[in-house]
């Protein structure tokens, strides 16, 4: 079985974060293992309280990562300080880490910041040039590239400048607002679009989580980037067709949507 | 969909903790959350250092959790310190939880202490009367009965005495040691063994999370605590029968073994 590595910020409430990774790898058949960067009591309404680890202390959860079970994909979440952003990059550099998915996570679903001002800049002077893909959507794109984003030709225009600019490919993610949730993949062949399927489900806590942590599954099995987006848009499609309804405020997804075990039935 | 909480540490390596509870969760059809009681840096040879979340953090985790998605069932695992126990059971309390599954992990698969000699009575105090089982294996009963247990009469007397001193169910995990991995079941309907299937596998990192919460799972979908236990039973065989082989010391077990999802298969 292959392996996958979360980097990223624990969600108590279980549907992004570490646990919306775990859960996406898993059905998506690697084996997940998580490196937490802080953990956060959130539920689907808000997030209350952050409680970071030490840069010392993910970097040993890095090294205990890395010196037993070498991971075939990397995916790197919330990552909310600078002095935290620099030890994951010296250790991926170190272990050299591959097929690095950094979802530069600034603000979750529920409106919460959960990025401060400096971590940006070393997040992009050092993650995004090791990574292999960045998966922003409108609002971070616009702050990775400084461009104003209204259009399908902006969206270009921001992935293009970004991709130059830091030499990874760029998995720009529509919004609604935009282009009716279809995402840009801007890398080596060129752009491509992934046109997304009109889900009306307004629970959409942890959607970016579970893109981000599907391509880097699909990355480890050995999938090209094109294909491994083309499959998590479908993964995150029955995730969201799903219409798990839970929480008060935008809730989480299914991840286990197309679980066919015989564990999967409440008793009838 | 069915929810479950799990409160326990988090495993950096994947197997063990709240992410083997969340793995298992998941694949059994439940909505997994996760309130987290310490951080780990550890790998399949070791604990290497542990950072505690305040009971404080802790609290602020159940609060968020049952104020917006109520589980319909609890799993305990690792709590280090006395002062979290308290808050667990404070929390527990507060929001009459139900379908409380009991892990009192003392001691990590690969030898390290994971709970700290106060902690041992607050638990035994405090969330013991309240759970629906507990799940010791043998040391942690000889420790919670103060008896020897060296064959089958032994764990049924011990079994039996945890029972009635807390008043909840026991399910007494036995080890090869004593009876070729038979579990004891002591609960409103008597004795009950359930005959271990061998399968030789070293790779038992994290099988006592995961069997507490496959339990914990089917408790949540309304199965008795006896068919629970087979069926939490089934899955860890099943788990283990996969033979998945990582790391250098006792690995982690395969979660998802059976999924039959098109998104499993590597690319051919």
């Amino acid at each position: 079985m292959k392996t996958a590595l979360t980097i990223a910020g624990s969600d108590s409430c279980g549907g992004a974060g570490i646990q919306a990774d775990i859960k996406t790898m898993t059905m998506n058949g690697v084996y997940a293992m998580s490196a937490i960067t802080a953990l956060t009591a959130q539920n689907t309404t808000g997030v209350r309280s952050i409680m970071e680890a030490s840069p010392e202390f993910l970097a040993q959860q890095l090294d205990a990562v890395f010196e037993d079970i070498f991971p075939d994909a990397v995916k790197i979440g919330m990552v909310s300080s600078s002095g935290l952003v620099q030890v994951i990059a010296d250790k991926l550099c170190e272990y050299k880490a591959k097929n690095i998915v950094a979802d530069p996570v600034m603000v979750a679903t529920s409106g919460s910041a959960l990025i401060k001002t400096d971590a940006i800049k070393t997040l992009t002077d050092r993650i995004l040039p090791m990574a292999t893909v960045v998966t922003p959507n409108i609002p971070e794109a616009q702050v990775l590239s400084g461009l104003d984003i209204k259009n399908r030709d902006d969206m270009k225009k921001a992935a293009e400048l970004i991709r130059s600019q830091y030499g990874c490919a760029v998995l720009l993610k529509g919004g609604h607002s935009v282009n009716d949730a279809s995402d840009l993949l801007c890398w080596e062949n060129g752009f491509e679009w992934f046109e997304g399927k009109r889900i009306d489900n307004p629970n959409t806590h942890g959607t970016g989580c579970t893109l981000s942590s599907a391509i880097a599954s699909n990355l480890a099995k050995g999938f090209s980037l094109g294909e491994s987006v083309g499959l998590a848009k479908e993964f995150i499609s029955g995730a969201l067709a799903a219409m798990l309804d839970l929480g008060n405020g935008s809730g989480p997804m299914a991840h286990n949507f197309d679980l066919k075990s015989r564990f999967a039935n409440e008793k009838s």
